[in-house]
């Protein structure tokens, strides 16, 4: 893991590497102030749910070395990017310090928490993987996904450390190309076999047999079970439930949502038109197209095969072992 | 219709609209050989299946001029691209002519009859769609794939001029992008209401309920009504079954191989990985990155609502409808 996704610098800031322009140019943004957070949640510098969590915990601690209202702070977070639930987990958690030291070693504390959860996350959902087998895997998950090691690619990278072979069909993932550009990177980073594919390719890849698990993450997970995830999800556990492909969801417990009883409340982020009609800032469709760009989707619970966490693997019926989960008795 | 996808110039040559460079640059390739022709279909200048058929068709009226054997030259056309049966059809009705002036007239007239099946598919299609609706369209089904009019998008012109009311949700269809290049633009040079969507945006749209049919042409049909189009298609299809909207592929009889007794014997061109690994020439993933690249999938013929010919509309079971269709007996 040669580039960190999130770093807190001994001159007392925020460190980033800027994911908008992987993998073909390595930079670093540094971020002084909660509004610099806040951007660079927003224009997806940092990204991925446990990743903008923590960068959201330093950004309370910036805000705080601002003398910032810490209320007025979290809300400014919380609405950098609505869907995934992990940053209003860690303002809050940020929140409830009653000093700027205590504050920056929650968030520290939380950053070490989440290299901790993903390695659980990995060896829990390894035992999933048979011992050959090709998964396909969408957007990114990994280690620029989190502060370390990643969810459903920390499953992968686990079940490779035991020894399993195990190869990567690499969805894209239009429209922010997290699959292209940063999925496909980490695992040549890793030395992990891989391909990658286009998000329509996915379906008939399966239906030729040539898959046996899909993986993703999550922004959100309702106590039913519903998943919202990167757009495209959905479609790709219909074309799994089709071809008896399991589907596994890996996040840790600070991405279940425990106000939200199921995927139907939960706010789905639009994005500029942009990201649809340009690519890289090229143009690739006509000027002034209308675009409709939601950045996420929910799959219903019925789709989901199980729900990996640090805790262990949550099965149907989820409203049971999701809620056994986060009061760590499952 | 301010530009045609093909003409056979004054001049005795070949002249095609370069759909690699819309909608940025409108550029022109004159072909004056069977390998131009063959070249330009490879290199998709010239693409969508009843398009390539008439482009095959004047290439071989261009071998003839060259003196070159017919058979070699039909060899050439057909292995431009393999998947589509509108080609080797077209190259058959030329190999059969006995003058290069009754070739000639053969290509026009097949470029006529396109234009006039189109048509016929068009209003019959037309009869499928609700008053006001929205639809979903897959890849490029419209003039520009078509000698004129198209066979999908035709339905939704068809639709439009009848007086209803359709909205258009037009897939990007990865990685050529011919949705957001060609059908965006056809769409919006026509007046057509339209958003462009990533791929992958489909299925959560099928949910929530805001898509009343799946449109989308097909490059080659079998006999038990098993599709092979543009890749993603088949995902499409699963996602409206899951979702019960109905999918209609909108072809001429040329489309349908009656060679083909189901999908499984269909070739699936295989395209090079720079399709995928960048866009527009901008690379988008890292250096090097292996790629799986399928351009078709196939459909199996159960998640098919019908199929629009110009002979009429064929329901399941399609071992008979298109039989039927094929002999002018629907």
């Amino acid at each position: 893991m040669k580039h960190l996704s999130i770093q807190w610098s001994e001159k007392g800031h925020l460190v980033l590497l800027n994911q908008t322009k992987l993998p073909q140019v390595i930079e670093y943004v540094e971020c002084f102030t909660v509004e610099d957070v806040a951007e660079a949640i927003q224009t997806m510098v940092i990204r991925g749910a446990p990743a903008i969590g923590a960068a959201g915990a330093f950004g309370m601690v910036l805000a705080a070395k601002q003398g910032i209202n810490l209320t007025k702070a979290k809300h400014i977070l919380d609405n950098a990017r609505p869907t995934a639930v992990n940053l209003s987990w860690a303002t809050s958690k940020l929140l409830s310090c009653d000093s700027l030291d205590s504050m920056l070693k929650a968030a520290q504390t939380l950053c070490e928490d989440d290299i901790r959860c993903n390695k659980a996350i990995g060896r829990y959902g390894a035992s999933l993987l048979p011992l050959e087998c090709s998964v396909i895997h969408h957007c990114n998950t990994g280690h620029l996904a989190t502060v370390g090691y990643g969810t459903a690619l920390g499953v992968i990278y686990s079940a490779i450390e035991e020894g399993k072979r195990v190869h990567v069909y690499v969805d894209e993932t239009r429209p922010r190309m997290q699959g292209a550009r940063l999925t496909a990177w980490e695992l040549m980073e890793s030395g992990v076999p891989m391909h990658l594919i286009c998000d329509g390719a996915a379906a008939s890849l399966m239906r030729e047999g040539k898959v046996h698990a899909v993986l993703f993450g999550a922004d959100r997970v309702a106590m039913n079970g519903d998943v919202a995830n990167k757009i495209g999800t959905y479609g790709l556990c219909l074309a799994a439930r089709a071809n008896n492909v399991p589907t596994y969801a890996a996040v840790p417990l600070s991405t279940i949502d425990p106000e939200m009883k199921d995927g139907t409340g939960i706010i789905i982020e639009q994005r500029s038109p942009e990201e649809v009609s340009s690519v890289c800032g090229i143009p690739v469709a006509p000027q002034g197209v209308p675009v409709y760009n939601p950045a996420f989707d929910v799959t219903p619970n019925h789709l989901i095969s199980a729900i990996i966490t640090e805790r262990g693997i949550c099965y149907p019926p989820y409203k049971e072992s999701l809620s056994k989960a986060l009061s760590n008795n499952l």
